[in-house]
């Protein structure tokens, strides 16, 4: 098979089918997503016993446990894909709205049109349920999509594929619209991230390494989040018992999440109240303490922080905290060291949560509020394609509409330059 | 001297200096331009001076005439560039602006906070006007800049930049808020763009060649256009008169200008009513025509276009035509070989004109209207750093706008996640 060749094919294919489907009636494409749901549902047998296979290989390999926990389709997974097909085709479509109209004094009218990007080539690990959340954004909002999973999901991949491809056909549209890459060839990804000509933006899913590999290779730009070391900032003129409450779920509500606290900051003339009741909870959940020294002179247990701790994210139940002397240093630490994916101050002080909110550079800034809803559900996006913590086009979760963009659209009656 | 410590020590002190002209409230930030404006003013005859050694070695390079006018400095270019930065004072500031505001099941209050990118470096030619320009809506914008002119006019950009630091000291700013590089090496120019720890984004003005150099280097994301190959479409349903304007504007109203029309499309039913008309006055101002058969079988005196001609952007008097069935074909021929910048219908029937706007996949699309007014200060942006041809962030003509992103912020009373 010849790698670059069947890449491109399948690039000029994407670009051809980006056409039909950014002009695309909204009903059209609801009724492509759910007739891909009725496909799926229809294919459940063959998915499952494509799966199968998947995870006797995985098995055969030596597959770790968690990898093989993602790998896995079962009934309710199904049911799942299912519901968020069904879930897309309920959300508002972004595309062909026009804001921001104004007459200029040339006469024209200008305004801004809500347009797909065009192709999305989506690369991923080994959840095959994402075959179907990505192909199923990225068609609702108007783009063509080119998809790349783990190997280790290639014969549950072809199997979605099929489904797609028959709900597709089922509406009349071209099943170029959403193409899996049939190859666990290596050499596709490289091709895909190089395709400039007919790949408008690649959405990388997975682990830092994955996405750090892509992104330095790359050509196509890239939405991506290398990873999430988020902050709480706990005030001076805190609530007591809204900061305990906060930095409890933002640290122990799921430990593998990117929006999991990483580091707890604290005002230095509250750590003595705030601290050991923090501690004793953490306690409770097996969490594991790496403080500053100020922080170690109020829990005997913790472990002193390296310098490298104020970077990591942990994705387990440790975190680091330190004491600070107030919102300037907490400001000037989560600056220095954040990830810029989510910060949170819980403070009763207006005028330093409003200096918090704009003065910390990450993709969500929150006052009072757990990290934990930095999510595209918790903020009515729906399904979210990605988190972007880079500055430019979308920061934070990445929903339909951060799939498009907009273009300029001038109405004249005749109008030229003088 | 090291480039790459030299580098990194801007990227460093833009990155620093960037929070502080982030958090910059909007008097603040005008008073700074005012006070640039200022000392131009008053350096008139150091700017003078410095130009003149640039222009000296520029004639002793054997630069070329067209290169010697652009570096050129005289007393109404300094005027213009005073002028600029109080136009830029004038202009609404986009930093802090909240919208989208909603209160989500949780309870928490969501919204998306308009902010800065962080570092804008910019790469441009031997025009030292844009170290100005640039700076002032990089500054307005709450941005760092770290500016890099072509080494022609190294003398003019270091005494601009004398400029802008007294201006910045005078309200107090740190100079490092806009840093002119101090050396003509080409090794800080790829230092610059390969800085992804200090540097947000790239914009690069000037000649196709060092975009496309650029853009192959780049690791910091690029905005960018490439070229301006725009084109009309006279549909069947056309004015007449309006149609025969705009194709003139188009073309001739200045030929070296990415906004200029380098491909007309006409239908095939009134083509050997337009073009002649056309043809007579094209001949008028000078300008080759290259056909396709049936164009040059209406236009005797037109060249017959090869295929590359229809990928191409003169920017010089000389336009490609092509005879096409109707709005499909032109779409088409659009999507196909358009640079993605601008293009124009002609018509008088709403419903073409609403698919030739939604099915063209360019930043700006225009109905009777010239393409000439895809222009920064046309469609009241101000001035423009740069156009974006680029689907991601922002395309078409970029102001203070496109040198900013969304965050999303979060207001809470204690809300945590279930």
């Amino acid at each position: 098979m010849d790698i670059k060749h069947y890449m491109q094919t399948l690039g000029s294919q994407a670009r051809d089918a980006s056409r039909i489907i950014a002009a695309a009636d909204t009903a059209l494409k609801n009724q492509a997503l759910l007739a891909i749901a009725e496909a799926v549902s229809g294919g459940r047998d063959r998915l499952l016993a494509a799966n199968a296979i998947d995870m006797q290989n995985g098995r055969s390999n030596g597959l770790e446990a968690a990898l093989l926990d993602r790998l896995e389709l079962n009934p309710e997974r199904i049911d799942a894909m299912i519901e968020g097909l069904h879930q897309v085709a309920e959300l508002p479509d972004p595309v062909g709205e026009v804001t921001d109209l104004q007459e200029r004094p040339s006469g024209i009218k200008l305004g801004k049109m809500r347009v797909p990007l065009g192709v999305v080539g989506i690369i991923y690990e080994s959840r095959p349920n994402v075959t179907i959340d990505a192909a199923s954004l990225c068609l609702k909002s108007g783009n063509a999509t080119i998809l790349r999973g783990g190997s280790e999901a290639i014969e549950s991949n072809r199997a979605i594929a099929a489904c797609i491809t028959q709900g597709l056909a089922a509406v009349g549209l071209p099943e170029a619209v959403v193409q899996v890459i049939n190859t666990t060839d290596r050499a596709a990804v490289g091709e895909l991230i190089t395709m400039t000509e007919t790949v408008d933006v690649i959405v990388p899913r997975g682990g830092k390494s994955l996405i750090e590999r892509i992104s330095a290779d790359a050509r196509v730009p890239v939405i991506k989040h290398l990873d999430g070391n988020c902050h709480v900032y706990i005030d001076e003129r805190a609530d007591r018992q809204k900061a305990v409450a906060i930095a409890l779920n933002a640290k122990t509500h799921r430990y593998g999440v990117c929006n999991a606290m990483e580091s707890l900051l604290v005002a230095e003339s509250i750590a003595d109240k705030v601290l050991p009741e923090l501690a004793a909870l953490y306690a409770d959940k097996g969490v594991e303490l790496r403080g500053c020294e100020k922080t170690c002179a109020l829990i005997k247990s913790a472990l002193a922080a390296s310098e490298a701790d104020w970077s990591q994210e942990y994705l387990a139940p440790i975190l680091s905290i330190k004491v600070v002397a107030g919102l300037d240093e907490a400001i000037e630490h989560i600056n220095r060291y954040s990830s810029r994916h989510t910060e949170a101050i819980v403070t009763e002080d207006r005028e330093r949560a409003e200096r918090f909110i704009r003065e910390v550079d990450s993709s969500s800034v929150m006052v009072n509020a757990s990290t934990r809803f930095a999510d595209g559900f918790e903020y009515g996006l729906g399904a979210e394609i990605g988190i972007s913590t880079d500055k430019i086009h979308a920061r934070g979760p990445v929903g339909l509409e951060g799939l498009t963009s907009q273009k300029w659209v001038v109405y004249g009656d005749g109008q030229i330059r003088q």
